[in-house]
């Protein structure tokens, strides 16, 4: 099967690979000519812009893969390709994707024919070896004909034992890719995914701050502990409850340095963490753990907020109390 | 009536001061002498020490007030006076201690036929002028004792409106102090307080950060707006839901300085708002404001947490993300 | 001064009741000609609806004060009386709008050469007597011509210490109204009022919680204290720290009943509280407190969220735990 | 080698069992008859009471592992074996002993001569087939010679990939096993791991709610997804960075049930989240997620708590907002 693929930064241009090492074919075409050649040289065919990878594409439905940061240049991309395809013909977006757009935009390029297929994926910079999962969103004659793509996209099974019970029940989800629901689905799921990982990530990152701290001189002498972040990482890994690919990566990364002293702490936020609370707060779920972690970023980026100052202010005004000087 | 004062800080020296307006006359002895002789001036009896403190307190029982940091300098003063003092004379313990030593220390005290009195005492600087607001825990007989030095102490009623649907009831609640119930209660209610506080100054912290960020460049243009956080302090004391004394004291701060630069942004905390997290532990209720008021604090005192780090070590592993470099 | 006022329920009955005392005139109108009559009754004129009410007020500009719920209603009447107004006249939204449909609103207002301006109108049932403390949005003519009606409506200085330093600065604030800036700054004012409710509301809620179950029997005998909630708060009107309105009011109502058993424990939000953190997240502002403040909210209303049953089905799985059987 | 078991729950008796079937014999009590002959029927020598096991225990030092709910049962045994043991036996605590008391524990022993050694165990009802993970605290000569129990307990490395740069650091991390620090350190890195795994499960448990309720008929028709929590939670096991055991037991609970019904919602906790928290505050470690975690499973467990009613009760009082009548 052919398919253009549009953004060939990292996972753009490893999805493409990862659709040619199985035997399919893909028209490739990136702002930056480095890109088109570096993926062209690994056997795509390269476009000169988007008419020219419109054009090049063979076959009805035509199927393109958007895969840009998400905001007004995926938009822009979207509403380019809509204007080159034809009736039938399916515009992809891999991206990061806020959903209510992916909803707004089904209904625009469905009242000129079009379909539109969104799919979170996951997979990092390790998806060209392990495989994406995928989570999808679109009307489902789309999604069953791009099946061949997401099939080998997908990780598929290895050696992941399976789940007792699911016999009957939609075997995709199994080789690593589901079809969500309607146009906004796939990337409502992944959004989800992804305030669930800034939780998981944060309650890891609380116990080793915790465990670092252990060591405080300002504890009693005989109440502290100079305990190991890299053998207590390594040894989590091997049957206990936490184990997860996120505790994978944190051995690893104490392995290097048990002081994680390359690191600022300084924490980049992405919207799906963000979106995750305003669907939480639109549905009335609580979600205290979710938004804890998003607000643990926001606070490490800041030197002091205007909070903490109106905090010494009160505390001034009130007991006379004077924090310390200001460096 | 007469009571001995130990410990002649900002609160101690106050509270003696605050006696002897209202006809009580107090014996007073402080590690410091200036202490001591500042007091004198005043018009209290000066002690060379513990000993001599309680030989000059006439009648029985005696009645010693210890006024000093919560722990150890506490604790053996306490028990420097219990060598010192007779059968049924009354410790009174007016600082932040923490109610379980309450506990702890009436049982070793009443062994000794002394009575143990604690009093979480709110007012800070305001205090001298305005009364001090007293959550007192002992037995009955001993508070009943006290009375004349808790109702000299208290605020009174001033022109704060009565409470409809008390009639019958204790009627010191409404001049600023309460039995609370036996030993340790004082404090406990006091911790509680004091808990409360933290959260509602952390309300208040953040709001202002709301509204401050408003006008971030981040925003879109349109959508963002100056606004003046001293009008708007001003004007919440004036009719709205959120008028407290608290805001009164943002109001102030406001008035001085829009901007809070003299406050470093690092925020200190006291026993009372660990200890009443740890209480809500204990009795298994949840306290989501309260230590999230007690967190943030703990956040502001430091550059970067482990924690943080720990998630950029994750991010970079599994996405490649790079962190600002670390300054 | 004259002007129309939509929308008779609580406040908007009150806020015409209070122009009229102060020698205002008002021509009012609402669905329910039961509300029209009841205010007609103490003097304003009434009006058979929208085009009435906008023929029968006099000179120019004309203004109308919309006093409805938030959302389509209020939409719905400010499109409506676009069509009757004419240049240069006012709409004022008084209700409790979400800023950036005020920002809309504005905007499509001036193209037709009206003026939007947006009341965030705090107050409650207290209002009539006490006044309504205002936050406007608008343009400064418009703001600067209504002042009349803002100075009647709000508390003025009363007996509220002035805030020192003040001198020189926008003298509304201490009458109780300011105008905080272009179309919507009103409203978000407004709204960033009630998040800090929320985060104190919830700070005192769980600060009793705790109180009262010191009395639990699964803490040891000796660590338990049968509290007195009413007079614990009573007392803390006096003197302490977190003297507060909010504070007054819990008084009143643990004067009535110590147990609150006329309260079910369900808890409303409403759309600020939403807005507050959505516009934290849109800042990148941590707000901890006030999110939690919400989310209690939320929970209060279900019987079991989804997410619990999540958490005892991974206790189930990994430790064979069962949980208190369904009831 | 052989080793005394005290306490044959489901996690006793199956480490008795792992024992023997690496060779080791082991001498096992129980307060229960039935469950002594049950590992008995297995292979190990029945004993009828303490003294009876430390009798049969044969060679020196002996080392008796107790295995018991934390708390008075486990100390009381512990100090009728220090009476029976000699100087250089070793006792091990296995249970979830809160680590101050280990600290304790371990001086009292000292003083006797006899060695104590703390073990974190994790493993659940897995850990027969899987092996424990453990963390171990205690003096080097005594977890040096009880070396043979832990490998055989241990999980081994198993088809777990290694951690790359973890050449030359202590390998029986890899195997399954730490030796974590001194006496009390073991259970202090188990108790860590304890409250992660509570933030990891909250994460899930908040996320999954999000979905479900994504489906909630007060969104808007166009904005609703009828999501398959089972699928869902499976896919994301291929690939994606959440994938872990949690996620596992999840897809394992949901293919079963995909609405859970057969769960309660109210959820248990055990000491280690507690203490997760207080050793956090006594380090001033900020732990939003881990304490948010542990307060919803206090919430889980209440109709409605008292703090929701104080909040009706001051939304009543201020804006006449009654809620939702009592059922």
């Amino acid at each position: 099967m052919q398919i253009g693929v549009v953004g060939l930064g990292r996972m753009g241009a490893n999805i493409s690979r990862r659709l040619m090492r199985a035997g399919h074919s893909s028209v490739v075409w990136d702002a930056n000519p480095k890109a088109i050649e570096a993926v062209g040289h690994d056997g795509a065919t390269m476009a000169t812009g988007l008419p020219d990878l419109v054009a090049k594409l063979g076959g009805s439905p035509k199927a393109v893969w958007v895969m840009l940061p998400h905001g007004k240049i995926t938009e822009d991309t979207i509403n380019a390709l809509a204007g080159l395809m034809s009736k039938g013909d399916i515009v992809i977006d891999g991206g990061n994707t806020y959903y209510k757009d992916d909803i707004r935009r089904a209904k625009a390029l469905a009242a000129k024919g079009l379909r539109y297929v969104d799919v979170g994926t996951s997979g990092g910079v390790w998806g060209l070896e392990r495989g994406y999962c995928m989570m999808i969103g679109g009307e489902t004659e789309a999604v069953k004909h791009l099946d061949p793509i997401f099939a080998a996209l997908a990780p598929g099974m290895g050696d992941i034992p399976r789940t007792p019970g699911r016999e009957g029940r939609d075997p995709r989800a199994e080789q690593g890719y589901i079809h969500a629901g309607p146009p906004g689905a796939g990337h409502f799921v992944k959004m989800v995914h992804n305030g669930i990982e800034y939780g998981m990530m944060q309650a890891f990152a609380e116990g080793f701050d915790i465990l670092r701290n252990k060591a405080s001189t300002q504890l009693p002498e005989d109440h502290r502990f100079n305990l190991n972040m890299g053998d207590i990482a390594e040894v989590w890994r091997r049957g206990s409850v936490v184990s997860s690919w996120l505790l994978d990566l944190t051995a690893d990364a104490l392995a290097k340095d048990e002081n994680l002293d390359a690191f600022s702490g300084e924490v980049e936020d992405s919207g799906e963490g963000r979106w995750t609370i305003e669907a939480a707060i639109e549905e009335a779920v609580p979600a205290e753990v979710l938004s804890a972690s998003l607000f643990t970023r926001f606070r490490s980026r800041q030197d002091h907020t205007f909070a903490e100052k109106i905090l010494s202010a009160m505390r001034f005004g009130f007991g006379g109390h004077v924090e310390p000087a200001k460096k």
